[in-house]
């Protein structure tokens, strides 16, 4: 009992009240602070309370208190599978989201934006296996919550808290996953997705071929080399879990271990099924029969003569909407681009209809690269009854939509510049404000300022007397394409001398002519 | 003891082992889940676990098992003081936000993004009194982490973890503070800033003197009427409370006092620092004979004759920077623009020389406007000594900086058009394809995905059959200008009819001339 400087402790009501000395300002903040946590559990009897406070205590002097030390054991990190994105990174990561937000405008979404954070209750039951990866936030007082783990459900609960019936918007924010993370795969902990939805009830397949024709669109546009997008559907899956005698509690289980089928293999996912869910050898057998199929809108029509799958309502419904999506895919002329795969089941609870992943067949472009696994870059399906499970009537609003997998996407894009060797320019600046002389501050400062108030992008040098060499390599160094140097026979003369970086040529132009003149230069460029 | 199905619950090493039957599995889930929390409380003794699960139990029970009853109470709403933001709010953000970038951008800054949460223990020590607004995240295992407070402790974190001694760097993100929402006034517990620092050593005052020019630009550029910038030193604020008689020890409890000048009346700030800061009367009083004073560069000029202030060290390097700052000011032509204002604190710890805030003198642009009292727009200020707080060795990296407070400016802009009645185009949609007979979906969907393919943003209706006059009446409600049309006719002369929505005229074009009829007429419009 007792660590160093402290007298006492006891509860009052549900709150703990603290006698300290000493050391105690920051231990006590500490105790109250972890107590709080513990406070709601006041069934427990008073002695037992001032019994865990003390450990907690202790624990707490055990950790904290060597300040001096602290310091040099000190080390600056971001947290676990996070990053920060250096200037380099953010030109790439802006002209790729520019290339997504394009093409989903090209489409007619409408921008949304929603809390990093939701009500805790909003997410549980929606991700199955995955929910334990939520991150939580501490309890301070207050709603219970959690960081968004996708940005689908938010979507789902904008829409049923706004009674919101039909909209097609996009989404490009951060979500976060406390997985392990294999960051040479791209893969963190916070990451960026790019979402498009199509809400509403409408005429089957539409929608779903246009979420289809995006992603095509999309992968297409930033030249990432040849890809394949696999299709199926929850209600196919469904149906043969059904007719290979999968019991229909372990539906959802078994559905989450042939998603698995892409990282691990056959035999590791039977054992996972048999010994761990329970399922019998030959029922797993038969599904491995089933999901080693793939092909065309010709496997389609195969599985609809199949004599077990042809006999279950739920399969049949899911081929017939697959033959209407593949009729589509063909007036989009991207059907050759499209795989009918048994084996792609995506974890995630909510699909109900049609689902579909992008995968990059190849490194991209150039034989010389690194090959480098990327795994799917797209992602998507049709979830008919999320919004319901807001609704306080359960009032439902069908929805399709897709997610591009940006990280990835920025990882080979960066992988792929540094294999070229590629530059980089993380500024734009324009123009560089220079003088060969000392004293010349004050005239540099009234010269930026035009420029910048004439919308020019420009830098100078926050030094009282920079030397000339030093200001023009600097806009070598970092492609600056012109640079004005003032000094003092330009003033006595009443002119400017603009100079080409690249050519090194300069011509004196008079001062109220230099706006007009940068202008000009930049728009020829 | 027992709710019902409940048969057993028993401890297992430091895991919960619960046998359950009947409705079980929803409450085995949230008995495990909450006893997650508490089985870390290991001394407890076993039989006092086992007699709080079912305390635990019993209170889910209580709530949780009432399945229809709980639809009807479930509130669908976001965590308080956050919000969606809705497509209008979106488009009328963007803009902002491109006019706020593009404005760093000219003055060289470049892009850097760091991670929503950071280690707890790198916020710890950065927000004096503001420390206990920051969100903790849960302690799921591993590190202990918090949201971001604001980008100015994530930019020197950056700074020093990667040994950067110079950098002009923007960052436009979210960040979170658990404040009181008064939403009224724009403020929210998530909330976007759009920060723009230059670090490192240079000759004193250019970049102070840079962002204080930026802060102009913004503000002059975004309308908002007529602003002022409030400028002092936390160093002229040390002397004062020096020279009044302030304990050392009390400098940044009272310096946090003096920040709500402009909230709270005299009378009770006075009342704070000596009824709860332990201040004596009268130097409150000498300290309020300074903080009414605000003027020009000529007020600088008198401080520096003030037989008080002109015998502390720390107060005179203030002053003359601040006389310094003035001169390259009236260079940029925005010396009227800034008021030396005594009053002005800062409450953040981190600042260490000049501090400024920007805030808009009377309503925007008309005078039939609702007035609106927004405070402060952007403020900013120099922090010599955070860097070095997250360095090893406690090298510093002179930084200073500024923040737009664009939820501020987006809720003025907002409330303007509002007033104005101005509708906002939430998509950019140029051209809707239409049909005025049945059975055309293939002919449509052929030619939507040529369109989308030729880069024009384009929409249809997801309907086998929609009517004519539905696909028009959208078109007029969603401010589209172009439809093109395809019916049998058309289908059999092999011309597509192209309507101008706003006049109604139409005319017929050949099919492989289409789409560039249409980007002649977008390039026109």
């Amino acid at each position: 009992m007792g660590g160093p400087g402290l007298c006492c402790l006891a509860s009052s009501g549900d709150r703990p009240v603290l006698y300290a000395s000493g050391q105690s300002i920051l231990i006590a903040r500490l105790v109250v602070h972890r107590a709080r946590d513990t406070t709601r559990l006041a069934s427990i009897e008073r002695s037992h309370i001032s019994h865990f406070f003390c450990q907690v205590v202790e624990a707490a002097l055990a950790t904290q208190l060597k300040p001096h030390q602290e310091k040099s054991n000190f080390i600056i990190k971001t947290p676990k599978g996070t990053r920060d994105l250096s200037p380099e990174q953010m030109v790439v990561r802006e002209k790729i989201l520019d290339m997504v937000v394009s093409c989903f405008k090209r489409h007619g979404a409408k921008g949304l934006d929603t809390p990093a954070f939701e009500l805790k209750e909003m997410l549980t039951e929606k991700y199955g296996e995955d929910s334990g990866l939520i991150y939580d936030l501490k309890d301070q007082g207050g709603e219970l919550l959690s960081l968004r783990y996708d940005l689908t459900v938010p979507f789902a609960r904008y829409l049923a808290m706004n009674k919101v019936k039909k909209m097609k918007r996009y989404h490009v924010g951060k979500v976060w996953r406390r997985e392990s993370p294999t960051i040479a795969q791209g893969r963190y902990r916070e990451f960026c997705q790019c979402d498009f939805d199509i809400a509403g009830q409408f005429d089957p397949m539409i929608p779903d071929a246009e979420c289809l024709k995006i992603i095509c669109e999309i992968l297409s546009g930033l030249q990432l080399g040849d890809f394949l997008i696999k299709v199926n559907d929850r209600r196919i899956l469904d149906g043969i879990f059904a007719v290979c005698g999968v019991p229909e509690s372990k539906f959802h289980a078994i559905c989450s271990s042939v998603d698995k089928l892409d990282k691990m293999s056959w035999k590791d996912v039977r054992h996972e099924m048999v010994a761990k869910k329970g399922l019998a050898a030959e029922v797993a057998d038969r599904i491995w029969d089933y999901v080693q199929c793939h092909g065309g809108v010709s496997l389609v029509k195969q599985m609809f003569q199949d004599p077990r799958l042809s006999q279950n309502k739920q399969a049949l419904e899911g081929l017939g909407d697959l033959k209407l999506l593949f009729e589509y895919l063909t007036l989009f002329g991207i059907a050759e681009k499209i795989s009918f795969d048994l084996s792609l089941a995506r974890g995630l609870d909510y699909y109900t209809g049609v689902i579909y992943e992008a995968v990059l067949l190849q490194t991209p472009a150039h034989a010389e690269e690194e090959p480098l696994n990327v795994g799917s870059v797209a992602a998507g399906g049709r979830y008919d009854g999320l919004v319901g499970m807001f609704d306080p009537k359960g009032h439902n609003v069908p929805c399709v939509g897709l997610s591009i997998g940006v990280e990835r996407i920025f990882s080979i894009v960066e992988q792929r510049m540094k294999t070229f060797g590629e530059k980089i320019r993380t500024t734009e600046t324009q123009v560089f404000v220079a003088t060969p002389q000392k004293n010349f501050l004050q005239e540099r400062l009234k010269l930026i300022a035009e420029l910048w108030d004439a919308g020019i992008k420009a830098e100078l040098m926050y030094k009282n007397n920079p030397k000339l060499l030093t200001q023009l390599h600097y806009c070598e160094n970092t492609g600056i394409p012109l640079v004005v140097i003032i000094g003092e026979q330009e003033l006595k003369e009443g002119v400017i001398k603009l100079r080409s970086v690249a050519s090194r040529e300069e011509v004196a132009i008079t001062r109220e002519n230099l706006v007009a003149e940068i202008q000009k230069r930049l728009s020829e460029s």
